[in-house]
Formats: structure tokens, sequence, C-alpha cells
């Protein structure tokens, strides 16, 4: 196991982090940035150094200053967390160049799954059905014929993008040149890349995801899926383990996850994955996209399957064979992830010192953050403040359990959406467990 | 299911009684003394009442204002917590006598397990193997005849001790009349019951107790063992499960827990209840007695079986039958259990205002209390603070986790004993699993 390990991250998913590697007898390095000197994941870590100011760009993207205070601090790795440089390649390849470990799959892994082309061809490949649509267009015109042959409404997609970003929809096959152009232009703004290609607009659709994990052997186990239907614009808000689908019978559950982890045994995957679906009323699924890093919503998983998917994502970067088999991998109970973010009612951010904050706790209760009272939520970052996460033997009893426990938390200084989600919880559609991506819209929009 | 609950207790006992019910729909009713009235149970129940001065026998121990706040607030049940009147045998009759239900075990079997001479007698007949020792001793005189016959050293126990008082070591029968006068006195001051038996004084033994539950139908299961050899002053400090023990093999595992169901059986009972067996190095272990409430060690069973042991307490009192089968029942991973206690490092109680907290969190970390930034811990009850209870597939990972959890704690405003808990899991004797009851002596006195 690595002696010292640098994260590189901060917020919740720095603590969760640190915590697992002090429970491993792992030394811990955080990096803050200005805006951070007081926060909670350097004051928890055996060292913690500032590597910059508080805009993201200068801190935890600065990937020479993170580099620079890893080789110093003498660690040995360094994890990503999620968001910030968790899919970043030229930093995975710059790690490894330095004689670190990047906890993560391989660069070349992380290449071939970022380009969403490459991942719909590879998915294809191994034998996992991909949304129907085309490969990357050469022209407008091309756009258009596609999107006539794929019938509409279909969506153009930078093979470069990421949140949100380079994504067109398509009603009508003579608006598909258009939406090409613009698609393109702002993936070319965004990423510098600006091919594209196509996609059927599946709806109403479920999003699931199945988390898969492989170490250095070869060896690659599916950890059950995830339910990520609550979203709103795109941002999850809500996930839920296992998914209530009714579409997701037994037969269908069991396909997706084989499919999931020949996808990821085909490119050699290493370390915690996520792979996305898109599932219709009738139980067919399609491969969406693949995440090369620790989900936000993995805690779900943890307290589903009893395994602790830091600590393993930390060992199989360090060599460490996995210990189970896929047969020792058993689902049992309902977990439900409530994202509490600091927003106001109508979705704007909030910021500011927390000033009073009373956390749930008890049985099967679980809160990832980093608040504490006195700390200040800074404008910089995401919204996330935390995840209240609950687990219960059914889904009925999860639900009870996330709606007392959301009635429980108090956290005073910003304002938070937890409110929202006991919306969420009372919702008709939410509690039949047959919801669509399209729910919050439903609901808020 | 009831409609409402009245929890006549207080601090983190109240607390994890109000959530519970809470998740289960159930309407809240808390009892407060002055000294309470900011107190996080008081808050967070749906009605509070205030019933008298700070000191318990005005307010915790009040049964008249108890029993009236049930009634005029429309409650249908009583928990009682631990302590308290949570064995009052006359409590749980009133309650009755008023057509509330006392959420615990028959008044009559209280009484008969309350009486340790009664219970000894209780469990012999069951076919409990007992401490080799005596009926209910007449005279000074059989009390050395007595000590000679049996073999020093041994107990002089009153049979309506607790707290450790009425209880007298003898180490040479000549000194048996001795100890039987001034144990029956004290006995007879402070119960209004003088009357004594005699036990052979079993050292080095193990402490480990069995948890069960009965419902209304004659069901009885046992949830595994807890192992509670940690005490000091006969107060337990640190609990785990299943018990390290290397003297209880599989074959002492299965017959200690047989004999508690027996024994749970033979008398009807209903509720959560407690065990206590000693356990020596050879494998014996004998019936110590039975606590015929909620123990304040129950999460550890809780994390190692998946019960859920306090809304299963209130189920099985409004009625419901066990829905488990003992097949069902398997215990898994390993707990284990600090109890913070508000005390300096000399072993006084400490009281204040909490002026800053920070508790652990994450994975299979548990924090059960009544604390937060701005409350105030009292001078007028037990010292418990919270309990932290960690969880992980085995006894080492557990321990490094809770070394952890341990380490993130931050509670200022009171001194706590965190600092001996972490003294307590370096030890090399509690390491090895293979620890008695005199650990604690070995440590510090």
């Amino acid at each position: 196991m690595f002696q010292k390990v640098l994260i590189a991250n901060r917020g919740e998913v720095a603590v969760r982090v640190i915590r697992a590697c002090k429970e491993m007898g792992v030394k811990t390095v955080a990096v803050y940035s200005t805006a951070d000197s007081e926060a909670l994941h350097a004051t928890l870590a055996d060292e913690a150094y500032c590597i910059g100011g508080p805009r993201a760009s200068e801190s935890y993207l600065n990937t020479d200053a993170i580099l620079t205070v890893a080789l110093e601090s003498g660690a040995s790795a360094i994890h990503p967390g999620y968001g910030f440089l968790s899919e970043n390649v030229e930093f995975a390849q710059e790690c490894n160049d330095h004689g670190l470990v990047f906890v993560g799959p391989s660069p070349e892994v992380m290449r071939r799954m970022g380009d969403k082309d490459e991942a719909r061809r590879t998915a294809r490949a191994a034998g996992v059905p991909v949304v129907p649509g085309c490969d990357l267009l050469e022209s407008a015109e091309q756009a258009r014929e596609e999107a006539e042959r794929i019938g509409c409404p279909v969506l153009v997609k930078a093979r470069a993008g990421g949140g949100g970003r380079g994504i067109r929809k398509v009603e009508r096959p003579e608006d598909a040149p258009a939406a090409f152009e613009t698609a393109s232009a702002e993936a070319e703004a965004a990423f510098g890349d600006g091919k594209c290609y196509m996609e059927k607009f599946v709806s109403p659709a479920h999003h699931v995801e199945v988390q898969v994990i492989g170490d250095k052997y070869g060896n690659v186990l599916s950890l059950g899926e995830r339910e990520c239907s609550v979203q709103r614009r795109n941002q999850k808000l809500l996930e839920e383990s296992p998914s209530p689908c009714p579409a997701l019978t037994e037969d269908v559950r069991l396909h997706m996850e084989a499919c999931a982890r020949d996808l990821a045994r085909s490119v050699g995957y290493e370390g915690v994955g996520t792979i996305e679906f898109l599932l219709d009323d009738n139980g067919n699924f399609w491969f969406m996209e693949m995440n090369t890093r620790l989900q936000v919503e993995h805690p779900v998983t943890e307290f589903v399957t009893g395994k602790d998917l830091v600590k393993w994502q930390l060992r199989v970067a360090a060599g460490v064979p996995l210990e189970s088999s896929q047969e020792d991998i058993r689902v049992t109970g309902h977990a439900i992830e409530c994202r509490i973010n600091a927003e106001t009612s109508d979705f704007r951010p909030s910021c500011g010192g927390i000033t009073m904050l009373h956390v749930p706790n008890g049985p099967w209760v679980r809160f990832d953050s980093a608040l504490y009272v006195g700390c200040v939520v800074p404008p910089y970052y995401d919204s996330l403040l935390g995840k209240l996460v609950v687990y219960s033997p059914t889904r009925e009893e999860a639900i009870r359990k996330m709606r007392s426990a959301l009635g429980e938390l108090v956290i005073e200084g910003v304002e938070c959406n937890a409110d929202l989600q006991l919306d969420i919880l009372s919702n008709e559609e939410f509690l039949s467990g047959n919801y669509h991506t399209n729910l919050m819209g439903h609901l808020y929009e």
C-alpha cells in the first residue's frame, strides 16, 4: 500500500478520501486554495499546502503546483476525487511521467472513454448496445442525412463534450445542419475540438448506471446499479440503489451488468468507474458514457454492497488484486442519497459562513460533508454541501428514513435545497419508482 | 403501530428512540427537566413537556408527572430508554393500570429478573448454568459455611442490588459473616431489601452478553453476543460484537445463545433484553443477570445483524410478530462502540456548554448523541456524551476505523475520554482479543 497520498481535491470528497487513507494507515497530503485555508480537508490531512488563488484554475486545476507538492512532500500517489483533474488525461500522464501513481485508469483508457465517439465505438465493439446514431459527422449536409436516417428527434453531441456543453437537440432533419454548426462551434471554443456525432434522443428514459471496479490483473466486478433519473439540467440531485424502475427486470439488470463488465474488461479497466445507460420503459438499454473516476453517488453502492469503494480504489491502484468474485457481490436493502446543495429556492448559488449545523445520525444514516460550524462556503466551487445517505431493508423504509433525516438537518448561514429534496420524496411519480429523467421538469419547470 | 409514544428519558437514547419513531410515522412526546429545556430530545420531538426540576428524582423519575403528560398528550405507549424508569416494576405496572403500553416486558417478568436471586433460580430451572453459589442466606453463620463449601474467593450479593451496591468480596470463609452483615445493611439502606446470596468469584473472566428479543406470541430470537469486558468500576467503556475471545469457540457461542433463548422463552419474554454471562478461559460460562431493557451498547448488534433494535422493540410492544426466524439472523463483520463520557483524565465528571463540535462521519461510522454546538452538559445526569460506533469487515479494520474516528472527534467545552479510548485501542491485551474484565485495572489502577 502507498505510504503517502496527495488528495488533489477539496470539500466532501477530499474528506472522504482522507478518512479512508487514515483507516488504511496511509499518510495524507492536502492541497488547498487561499479560499480554503480553514477548510476541513486541509485540517484533517497530515500535511496541507496552499497551491494558489481561490479560482479553480489557480489552485485545484493548477497541475504544476500540485505535482510540485506531491514530489516535495514525498507522496507516491495522487487521488483526484471527482471533478477538477479526475478525468484529465494529460495530468494523469504527467503523474506517471513523474513516477507518481494517478489513482484511476491508465491515461490511454481515460482518453479512449473521454472521447465520446470513441467510447461509443468501443462499447459497440464489446457487444454493448449503444444509442442508435452515427459516427463523427464530416459536414452539415451529412448531419441532415443522418438525422433523417436515424429519425428525429436526435441529439448532436460533441465527442469532447461535458457538463452539457456541445449538445443540441434536433426536432426536424432540416434543422440538423444549423444544430451541427452551433454544437461544433461551441465545442471548438470550449474544448478545442469541434468534432460531433449524432444520437437518437431517447425519451422518456431512465438514467441507470452500473458501478464497476477492475484491478491490474484483468479482474472486473460490477457492484449493482444506481438509478439517477432525478436530475435538473443534467445535474443529478438524488440517487438510489437498486433502481426501482419496473423496466429493470432481473433479466435486464443481469444483462446490463454483464455489458458493463464486458466493456470495462475490453479496455483493461483499472480502478472504479461508472457506465451510464439509458433505459426505456420496455427494458431496452443503451450505453451512454463511462465516467472513469469515483462518482459523487458512490455511497449508495457502498451501503447496498458493504464494499468501501474508496479503499478498494486505493488498493487496486497500489496493485492489490480484487479479493471478491462476482458471486460474492450481493446487493441487499435499499439506499438513497440526497445531494444537499447550497442554493436558494430558485436555484441560485448561496454562500457564506456556517453559523449553525445539526446533522442527523443514528443507524444507517450517513452525511458526507466538509461542513462545520464556523466554516465558510466560498463562491468559487460547486454547490455541494454534503450528501445525506440512508439505508433500510426496503425502499419504502429508506424513503421514510430520508424524510426524517432531512427534517432533522439544520444548516444555517447558507440556504440549501433540503425542502426541494423533501418535495421529491413526496412526489407520486418518484414514489411509484417508475420515474424518468424529466421528473424534475414535471415538478418545477 | 402506536399513534404516539412518550419517551421517558433524555440524552442520546431519547434522541435514538425519537428518530426511530419518526421513521415509523409515530408521533413523539418528550419530557424534560428544567435543566434540559434546550436539550436536543426536547427539540426533536413533536411535543415536549417540562416535568420538574433538574434532579432526576424531580423529573425523569417523577412517575406521576410522566404519567400525567402521557395521558394528557394522548400517548398510547411509554418508551423508558435505559436507566431511570426502565427497570422499575411499579412504573411498568402503573402504565398498564392507566391503559398505557410500557415498552418492555411484563411487570411480572421485570420483577422476576430484577430479583437477582430469583433470576438465578429461573435460569437454573431453564437449564442455564449459573455461577456456583447458594440461595438466599439466613444468617452470618450460614454465610461462613457456604463460603467454605463454595470455595473462596466468593461474592456476597444483595438480590436487589444494582450499580455495584450491596456486593462484598470474601477472600477467606472467616470473613464471610462480616461481609454478609455489611452487604445486607447496605442493601437494606439502598433498596429496602437486605436479602443476600453468594456466588463464586470467577476471575479472570470475560463479560459476554447475548441480545435477545421476544414477541407476544412466544417467538424468541438471539442476535449474537457482545464482548463487554472493557469496564472500569463495573461501568462498561467499550463493547464489540462479535466477541473476539478465543474461549468463545463456535460451539460455546451456539450453546450460549441457545441458553439465552431458553431462559427468555421460559419466562415468556417480550421485548428486547440482554442476558449477561461470565465466561472463563476454558469456555465455561455462567448466567450472571438479565437486563430487561434496551442496552446502551445495542448499536454494535445493529451493525453486525442489520436489525434496527429500537424499531423492533416498538413493533413487538405493539403486538407485531417477529418477522425473522433464527436462521435469518446472520452476524457479519465486526462492530465496536466507544462510550464518549464527559470526564477528566482522572475520571471526575466534566460539565459545561459545548463550544465546538466536530463529529466523524463517512461509511460505517455512527455517533449517537444529543450534542450540538451551544448545548449544555448539565451536572445532574450520567456522563455519557455520545457513542461512537464503527463497523468493518474485520476486527483489525474496525479498530483502525475507530482510532481514525476518535482522532477526528472534536468536543470543546467539556473534557472527554477520547484519549482513554485511544489508549485502550492500542493496548496489546485488548488487541489480542483475549482480555478480561480486569483489563482497565492493568491499564490504570
